[in-house]
């Protein structure tokens, strides 16, 4: 219980580097980063960052194998990701890695490739406000936030959200243009625990909201792995029964 | 496949009969026989009604016996229903009955029994408007709706709601306040089906909008009894595998 | 309600062929014709068959495009379906299309991209006597069956089965030789279901029980396409709300 | 994460007080203790124990309110224990406190009341021996458990089992006389976590097992309550969106 979860933010990191772009003034130092700041405010997190323009896209075989719970931002480079990269995360998310997936993330193929769904939505880049609400009070996820967020001013991402029924729906946002969308979403996919997010587009600070920062943090710890069985698969011998 | 729905819309009936409340006017016959009218339009339901102030509160042991879906309306009454009366319901769906519970029926007796939770809710009589999305599309209940139903000015209910996690969330409520709501939740009890749907409040001509009484005939549909196994309970004899 | 369903029957066919492999004299015909033999006997079921020796592996697009539930048997050449049919099938999946996944399709490359997962367990080909519980006695999908089914002599299939947790989890697997397994698993991916059906190995005579039968038959009944709403993705504009 | 679980063990303590009872000799001390003394190897569990025959049934207002997680196990005496304290727990359970449901404790008034169904069963006491099986391997109560679970002689349970389907079904008992049993199965009511873990009997010493006890171990960290929001229930205002 007292380990340190080793935490990795990956996250592209083009719009930052982009001086035209608002993420450029958001995120002098990358969205990665203030989603890092964030969970380094709490205890037992070990966390580093790694981005898409690093050697080995940041996710070297050595890292990824020292990560209890990778945090995946994407959206403008979701192709620039190898399928043998997004290859090896599954595989690591089938042994018991968590993964936290934000916001445009939603595309990104890792997640997709888990979803076995098109993950498509609906999405609008106007004057949107966002308030998220919590329908399951008791969840880890939960912990520390009062009855909603309010986000403010962010991007809107509207139902149909073409995703499998989350196992647990813990978050629920309204948008003043008039739609819903399923923006907590847990998973299991064989011994890891993927969430989904909805905020933070590049063109907001949303990664600066405190509310937004105690959910991704409280997600990282309910992905962390558990030591449970290891599956034996394959053929296999009657076992006598004591 | 051909056999009629047998389905009894049963209502408290007390609102509509104060020729003070908006509900005289609006349902002159009750909102059992709007609900019933909608159903009418529909092959293969047989519909009746009952109501509370029926002998045997509408619903003696030979309309529940033959009834396959019971659709549920109630609001200032809950407490006139006999907890008697209540197990009966409560057994037949065990047994296999289908149970449409509409609108302020969460907080029927026959509701809470089944959820095991408060079915509290926050909740406003305003100026909201209500915006239904669909969130499963490929669900019986959805079918023959467009993306979402805009069921105009409506009662707010709002999250929290204290159910337990539906087994399906079919619909989510949007309003102008600022709230959500899981708004077609499917369950499983026994043998029977379950679905709450949200709109309908006494004060608006809800139950003539014709997508609300679509989603209220598919729900019939859906709920209808499968002649599925007879579970058999106790104490049982070991059977030699064949 | 009374059109037909469309079903298409689909087999590698290739065990059956080799004359000396059990399945050539159980069955002679292949086990598309023995699956779709029983599904012959229901009404309001328009069955074909396909298989991967066929041109165009048996899919064209014409038959996939006129196909309301699909049924899927492959073991031995998983690999030699293409991966743009597998694409297909799932575009088809996700528009409503059903897919019926029996035993060792676990593997196929459908299904394992529609669930995201390995889709690996223990496997035994020996002694063990299988018995099949009914855990939902009110699905759609156990309409027809007793308590349990004897399925006799078959090959095992023990958990851990690395799937997403079922939607609904309808029947449980006992084998003589201790191992148990989750049978019927009910899923949802875009607008279509997807139901896997454990048994039926090549080398018994499993799809000429007639519980077996029936609940193929229930399982392409309940996986048929719902014309629900059509969902729209991208970017949208505000809906004024009436 | 690092204040002491408080975790109350309450037990009906009937059986293992009758001299003739195989429980008097397998439980000298009683159930609870046995279950306590297998808490008592955890760090952050704080442990005390209550029985039916104490003031209050053991389980006065102060108790309950400091109690995180409640262990709960009866079988001859649930008609004993009051309805106002059913409603008590009932309302813990609801505002967060963690519920273990022990074996027998299926039929007991509170899990029956917070289920909606009448938790039945088939059972036999005869010559069985259970072998639990681990479906979800990355669930939390799977931690440090092997693939299965080789309890030895015990009391059947058999399927059907009259529950809502679990949120997230963790184990599946295999029996020698021909049954299975979801055995591991976890729900939310309210604020609170709920697993049911099926083994038990009180003339085997299946507490004694230290695999029993790890499940039990985790289910009460599981179970622990979170610190989220407090639902506000009720007339409510138009909250504006920043």
């Amino acid at each position: 219980m007292s380990t340190a979860i080793r935490t990795t933010v990956w996250n592209e990191y083009r719009h930052e580097k982009d001086a035209r772009h608002p993420a450029h003034t958001i995120y002098p130092e990358g969205i990665h980063e203030a989603i890092a700041a964030g969970l380094r405010e709490h205890p037992n997190l070990e966390v580093r960052t790694a981005t898409l323009d690093e050697p080995d896209q940041g996710l070297p075989p050595g890292v990824l194998e020292s990560t209890d719970v990778l945090i995946w931002w994407g959206h403008m480079a979701h192709d620039d990701v190898p399928d043998d990269l997004v290859a090896r995360v599954q595989q690591r998310v089938l042994e018991g890695m968590g993964l936290v997936v934000l916001h445009s993330g939603h595309y990104s193929k890792i997640f997709r490739l888990l979803m076995g769904t098109t993950c498509a939505l609906k999405w609008r880049e106007g004057e949107d406000r966002e308030r998220i609400w919590v329908v399951e009070p008791g969840h880890p996820i939960a912990e520390g936030l009062g009855e909603y967020i309010d986000v403010g001013h962010e991007e809107m991402y509207g139902e149909r959200f073409d995703i499998p029924a989350p196992e647990t729906l813990v978050l629920v946002s309204w948008f003043t243009g008039g739609e819903v969308f399923r923006s907590g979403c847990c998973y299991t996919r064989g011994s890891g625990k993927i969430f989904y997010f909805r905020p933070g587009h590049e063109s907001f600070p949303t990664y600066f909201n405190p509310e937004v920062r105690r959910v991704i943090a409280n997600a990282v710890r309910w992905a962390a792995p558990v030591k449970g069985p290891v599956p034996v698969f394959g053929e296999t011998a009657p076992l006598p029964v004591g």
